[in-house]
């Protein structure tokens, strides 16, 4: 039997833009320009969900014939469908979640968009304004849940990892499940699907109906890293800054999984964070585990803390190889203290308010030549500050490697220069290099032409 | 045993205002002013619930010493109480239907009025844009639902109608919950509270467990007509004109009882609408009925109609008397012509976006001496444009009788004068006496003094 | 408009008879006999709901030609009615409730009857056999919920009362309901019925959406005490004495208003019970209540009590009048003491297994001429057996007076002869003629014969 | 970090058995002898779910010191467990499915033994009662769902299969679930598994929250094939003639993977219903799938029905190799016939009564060598009993395969001595020699010695 490969469909919304004013739903069928071009990327993102390539290019490529038009009805919006995968559909029916997932991009893309002027990027918004809209946009999405107890378990990690890694990622998970605990990751392949696999299982062992698998992603890269299916609720943050607040505003404690340039920026952005004076007395559970293959990479990463920002970061976190058990029990034990805290400051369970975020880590950076040569990697600053720029820096590597503006600026103006202490710069060099050695940069197949060089002055 | 008749208590939200941001819980917060008034005796209305009293000057006078405040924290705001009715609390403890209507009517006075700025009315706004704002504020109200068939009836009628007419209005209310309908009225006693009591006895036979019980009010007139405690969806509509768009957007049918000028005024609403050429089509079931001593009541309205408006009027409604099971059974009909309509048109069944309200019937009237004197009440006019100035000296009427504002001016600058056709306004003033007589302009017991004179040029 | 009063219907059950087995189905399907002609007139007070008599021979009368048969069908069964009371349907489909009810009976008439061989009575069952036995059929009945928290209160009182005790019913039940608390009667009218409607009230006020509304009747009292339409639940037990195990096996708590022989009857089997040793330390809130009018009439069972059973059985309730707020307030404070008792012996919250009933209390009392005269009404025995033999005394009252079998006994040999001491039958005379004064043996207009004599030796 | 492997626990029990009357649990609780050896057997198995043995007796050496005892208290029954292993618990819990695998185990083994005598076997029951019986034990399951439309899909295949063949049970598990549709297989390994994997995770994409996945097992098996985890619905049937009886009337359609002499009991079992004449016009869909590389398998199955059963039998399935989509839509369509067919004769969804089941496919077989040397495997009589006494062949391997009394009576014994006509039993040896040699007898890993051997007269 021969199955055809492409479809055309019209289909109907389901959940919140169900109910649209007439006001809404003319603001948002204009969706001409940028903002159509970005909603057609992201779309075809999630209908191709069942491809595990994470070359943005190369699926936009196979799929040029593919479009997606807002039709405007009496009674809502609705979307119109060209070429679209076949593998998004039974017998012609879109599949439930491919529909939730597709309006969750119309949402937080065309009608978000136009409600926060987003793509003008908040750029001068104050830091509580930002923290309030990063708050709106989960809370529009549905992401709030009345909890008993903080059990939101963010976990962070490469998309491209070894199969014993991806495997130990799915024990963990598995036992996190098993512990009543949910999952949040960033929604693409690799350690952002194991441990919702995992916890998925382990739900369905423990009978617990209401897991919550929550992928929060962001447009530059949901075309290289499509959700995967497990994902049940779907954000579409306007930045990286942004969603990386949403991870650690909604989440109540983090596993870091081995990752590449990507996990690294999490990691300095979650430690220059708690390194922050006002902080001190915020409790966040902080792990980084993996197989014991991985223990030479934690060791690594530990000490490239401990060079760069000392002994004080090195405190923030514990390391567990290889026992997902363990892991499963001291995040359990330190979301009872999460509890606690918030109980007693009476704080809310589902948005951490109280976690203070310095603006350097708030404001949208644009990975440009310009910009991230004027980064400032030396040791003559507050340590949160020096660990904001390598952020940054790292931000930038992700950008070169994978987001389409990055990729296109590195393909005009060559790689970017990153400046800044000698010996400062020789360490992140090394960790770049075993990334690369690793093949942690990208998905094993193609040979990975780095986007940087490291310039000491 | 003696029992307080005063209560102190801080309340926490439930529903709506649960998850608010930082940003919104601070607009909120700044209740001082003309809003923190209103709110304060609209949350009174709601907290005397208990009592039968339609004069919100002594409710006021009786619990003068009452307070209200919002109190601002880390999760979201509450409500701080003092020398609350003790009738709103069990044991110290709000009842929960009180405490849901008091966050309604935050919701609505505080919440959305910051958010629409509609303290100034929306003066300017455009037909559209009223038409929108209405429907999401009964969104923001959680008021549209995912039904299979059109099922909400309106109910219009009096605050102060006599037994044997109350009852009626009990006995059709319970013929219509048998038929699995639900009940939207203006919330107050008489004709508004009874076809609730009598749906939600009839849902509890039919074992009907989603029964809807739509109370619509203003915040001109909740303190003289507290919402009856049947009420389980409680909307603050910003004023009579917005409140006369949702009854006739969000309900599918209207059933009109005995009343006053309240009533009278719903009539020409609904009567100038259907008489607009761009509704001819638009199917409307709309029904007159009451006990067989309330004939006479309907026949002279009917003859009124026909004077003032003509045959094409009379022939948008039916007259039933005294028999609530041909009432019932006439709606569950008519519904089902609303319900081929809407499929037909691909119009959704929650919000009759299809029903053109001419702008003369949408913008706000104020009842000022000035604004009633020129009211145009001659026959050189389209005839919907004489329902809708007919309308407005109806609503002056009413608000000269209970509401605050109206009753000032009355106090202030004397009677409202109404000049016309003198034919026409002939006709008005024995409408009007009879409404006297029958006592169906304020609650007995009390003596009516008329806020108005009929003056024939 | 002219409705028809006869509607002849096919009916299918909903809920426990849904899924029947083949055997099952030929089982119930075997109707003939005299079960055929107790479930005909068990349905037909179902489907007469809407009246108001107590005389079951006046509506049997009436719908003579009433009939309704099971149908075996492949899938099930169905029923098969001819003639049935047109106050049963709506546009000639029943009513919800009226179809719960109907099936509650065939699933405790013909159903359990053949399971159990209810027919012959159990006569010679065991003390636990019969409690295991009530057990299961209210089990079958699904009348079990989990909970955390005794909440069932039993309401005892007269099926007719004056207006306003009936009003003052209502009230307590409403103060009951708005704590959350549930209500048991024997669902008939009166003291049965007011009760539940207040709850019923404060439960929507309270959005209490799970709230019970138990009715347990028997086959020959249900004709003549119409189940309620707010019955919930509905469970026809075989005989008075499992119907008053029943009560006090699933309630927590009892409340006593005005009553005539049967709430007597009533009073004497709890007593009864709570005066056996074994029970000396089983919490069981048992409260005497009315309004201020039947202070008197409290007075006077008070004496009674005391004067046969002596002070203790006076000490095991309180008497509270007029005062509907410390009524519910006391019994809350009672069942906080049940909760603690069945916690502490980790009884189970939905049946009292640990209360022990004396099997004096448990075998069916057949009233009989030859057994009335046979009690042994003296004060030579255990005040719990004398309580027993009370207890049958008026029992026999209650079925002379209204029970099919009593009347027709009454009907043929002439009146009861109750034999005992002198005094004590002095006193229960003087209780008797007042309950006939009071009009409380028989709803008023009928005027009533008495069905015994006493006779002192 | 060490963990312990075995555990002591008290657990309650969830669902069905929580409200028991006294008489129940006393009953319940004599568990010696048979039963309770049965009992701690087949709760061993649940408890154990986490191992991948097919060998009971290992399992059983290794945990020999495991015990399980029901206690009984006021509230109910628990069971007492020493020595569990570790593996059910988490962090001293035991995982929810466990614990309701458990007490269903309880329900069918000891509840429903003793109610229904099943221990006897149910010898001299006619062929009514038995179809009855499993009714009343599915009933009792809770299996029975309120449809819409036939969906329950069984698996049939066999435990040890190849990993290609194991992956394409998932895809064809999961094209089923992408329908909607829902799994029933015998809930071991191997083509028990791999639908119920590939349909739940279906289910989470197609969001189908009440996806069932059903495990009928009997006594005899479980051991061997420790319910998958996936199961969410148990039903330990008292045999093997009950529980094919249970598949066949609660499923709406059957599809065949690979398997050994299990899987060819099945084959044979419907087909020998199918091909008697009462059958003729009941539809059943019946698919015999594959991977591509099990072609071979599925055309030798398919010569060996034609030469011993011919082409009527032939045409009662449908085989389809490696073309999962095919399989799916060739079963929705025959479930819609089956819809239709139900529908046209009235007959409930849920159970298949219509369906004539000659007894000699449901009388229980014992396989001992007596019996086995009796089967009549000769060309001499209707095909239909032709098909009951193959079927009753291979069955007795599976027991001396597999089973505990059967690989018992090997031991003690010697092999099956299986007699018949000299051309079938050639076929049949044949067929027989093709499984061990594809290692479908046992798990890879385990020589396979045979059980049998045919002898030609």
């Amino acid at each position: 039997m021969l199955y055809e490969d492409r479809v055309d469909a019209l289909v109907a919304p389901k959940g919140a833009l169900e109910m649209l004013s007439q006001d809404e739903i003319s603001r948002m069928s204009d969706d001409s320009g940028s903002l159509h071009s970005l909603f057609r990327s992201c779309a075809l993102a999630i209908l191709n969900c069942g491809s595990d390539s994470d070359d943005a290019n190369a699926v936009m490529e196979e799929f040029k014939d593919f479009d997606i038009r807002i039709v405007q009805q009496e009674r809502g919006v609705k979307l119109q469908l060209k070429n679209a995968p076949a593998s998004a559909f039974v017998d012609g029916k879109m599949i439930t979640s491919v529909r939730e997932m597709l309006f969750s991009v119309l949402r937080d893309i065309i009608f978000t968009y136009h409600e926060y002027n987003l793509e003008r990027g908040l750029d001068s918004a104050s830091s509580d304004k930002i923290t309030n809209v990063v708050f709106e946009l989960l809370r529009n999405a549905n992401v709030f849940r009345r909890i008993q107890s903080p059990d939101m378990v963010v976990c962070w990690g490469g998309h491209s990892i070894a199969r014993n890694e991806y495997d130990y990622t799915k024990r963990v998970g598995h036992q996190l499940g098993l512990r009543d605990l949910n999952i949040c990751t960033g929604c693409g392949p690799g350690a952002m699907k194991g441990p919702m696999k995992g916890a998925a299982i382990a739900h369905a062992k423990q009978r617990v109906h209401t897991g919550v698998y929550l992928g929060l992603t962001e447009p530059g890269i949901i075309a290289a890293e499509s959700p995967n299916p497990i994902v049940n609720k779907l954000v579409i943050m306007p930045d990286i800054e942004k969603r990386l607040e949403a991870f650690v505003r909604t989440g109540h404690g983090i596993i870091v999984f081995p990752g590449g340039a990507g996990t690294a920026e999490e990691i300095l952005y979650i430690l220059g964070i708690l390194l922050h004076p006002k902080n001190a007395n915020v409790p966040f559970p902080l792990i980084f585990t993996g197989p014991k293959e991985s223990a030479d990479y934690f060791e690594q990463i530990h000490a490239f803390i401990g060079d760069v920002l000392g002994a004080e970061a090195q405190a923030k976190y514990q390391i567990i190889i290889d026992d997902e058990v363990a892991v499963a029990r001291a995040m359990k034990q330190g979301l009872e203290e999460v509890r606690h805290y918030r109980k007693a400051h009476q704080d809310a369970f589902y948005y951490n308010w109280k976690l203070y975020i310095p603006e350097e880590f708030q404001h949208p950076f644009e990975p440009t030549h310009e910009n991230v040569r004027g980064l400032n990697l030396n040791f003559d600053q507050d340590t949160h500050l020096l660990a904001a720029d390598l952020r940054r820096a790292f931000s930038s590597i992700v950008a070169g490697n994978v987001k389409a503006q990055g990729v296109a600026y590195i393909k005009e103006y060559g790689v970017f220069e990153i400046h800044g202490d000698r010996s400062l710069l020789a360490k992140l060099d090394a960790l770049l290099q075993a990334f690369v050695r690793q093949q942690r940069m990208k998905l094993p197949g193609s040979e990975y032409i780095p986007c940087y060089k490291v310039v000491t002055d």
